[in-house]
């Protein structure tokens, strides 16, 4: 029953919710495309290289190739649709920002957390581990402003995007050397992350510059 | 003898096509470079990352380290090579432009043949094999894109690039799974890249935007 | 005794002065971060690219991942002091111009030394243990341009840069076939390396473009 339990927790759940996290981040990237006027195929790349791209970078890294970003068809297809949503569906998108940036923020915290507990699994040091896992929540965003030929946002907005994600990082490394990596904990770094994520927004909280 | 067939149509065919294809794709590096005022140096690496680039990407991303591009001597030498005669030549060059765009279309055709190939034969998945062979015929010019800080072309340009690089992989994979990946049906995938590729420059078909 | 020296001169020497590299490269990075209104975040990841993103793309090329720019804690936290330093310090740094150039042509020759060696020491051939020697010298200054969306300098400003990183790493290569990579022959490697940098830059001497 318990295995039976951790089974559906770790497929159904984690799955389904990973797969959300990169359909909402490839939503951004394709909007990048669109407003670039890219062509389809340059709007599908664009989805694709936010929506995996973090995690492509991630797994070069630690040289768990060929990266689930190119290999598994589940994570493919979803930013794929991801990029055809947005091309014929972006002024409906555009008006509802409010609700991307909640679920981008969701999606920040969900890619930290597997991604350090994937570099952590794959044998990474506690640093590497961390290194990678905010590169797998920030990464695409960074290859999707490289793309568009634009600074990377997050490098310069002074927004609190990177900052809450070292901080789940750092803190999935400490839950998983105390041994108390769980469902519990795993949803409670989701909470902080995206929560100080969209706490700064609101209260205008910026970085120095 | 069909020994010695074999050996002749892989080493000296297959060899020397493959690097033909590196120096074509160098040349529109090159070219690149010497349009944005680069020095020497710069325009010999505008043509090494284009003709290689895709290559390297491919070979990163399935693990075979270190790749081609850095590793052996004819490749690297080929696009040197070819930085070297478009640095004196550049305006011959130019003025052969339609040449040089079949040309192009047939580096295409054929980096993606052999990018695919490599990939299963690497035991990469049909889809990872895909995608490694698309970006071994698009990757090396979207490097050329980033380092003269240009949007990529082949994402904005609306033209029929990465359509048929994407439809020659998937043909590439299935010749394989039905064990039918020889000289004539490799033959007959290059053939459907440039073709479709030259067919769609004249008739103007173009992707939506 | 001598094993005691050899541990001194490895470890203190070597690491004193590869961190050091890492440091001056990485205040490269940061200003350029800051010049572009970069938030703090932005300047440290730009200190970090810049300082350690030759030797990730040199480990990534040669299948040594997880690379030491995210693994090792004490080049992560040189690159990310000196992005710190120069967050608040940026105009001193900014009037120490001549200084900063000197260390930087200094670094140049070391990251190329080690670069080159350590590709070397991982089994890559003459070839590809050159190209990440050169890599390691000049990738993290191509990454710094790419993020802050400039062409990269090392490509188009026709300074003596790559060239004698070239130079340095074929000698490099030179000296491990014969048996003769030795402390004094690798102190010569550095002082051929920075010698030409700063020589051409007082000479003017400079690449055709």
């Amino acid at each position: 029953m318990t295995a039976f339990l951790d089974w559906l927790a770790e497929l159904h759940v984690d799955t389904a919710l990973e797969l959300a996290g990169v359909f909402f981040a490839a939503l951004s990237g394709g909007l990048a495309g669109v407003r670039k006027s890219f062509d389809a195929f340059g709007v599908l790349v664009l989805a694709w290289a936010t929506g995996l791209g973090g995690g492509v970078i991630r797994d070069v890294l630690i040289g768990a190739t060929p990266p689930v970003g190119i290999a598994n068809w589940r994570f493919v297809s979803t930013a794929l649709v991801a990029g055809i949503v947005i091309f014929f569906l972006h002024p409906s998108v555009e008006r509802m920002r409010r609700t991307v940036i909640v679920l981008d923020a969701w999606a920040l915290a969900f890619f930290v957390l597997l991604g350090t507990t994937k570099g952590l699994a794959l044998g990474a040091g506690p640093l590497a581990a961390i290194m990678v896992g905010v590169l797998t929540g920030i990464g695409g965003g960074i290859l999707r402003d490289i793309l568009v030929d634009e600074v990377p946002l997050v490098l310069a907005d002074r927004q609190l995007y990177a900052i809450p994600a070292f901080l789940g990082a750092i803190v999935t490394v400490l839950l998983w050397w105390q041994g108390w990596l769980a469902l519990w904990s795993q949803a409670l770094v989701v909470l902080l992350v995206s929560g100080i994520r969209l706490v700064s927004l609101r209260r205008g909280w910026v970085l120095p510059a």
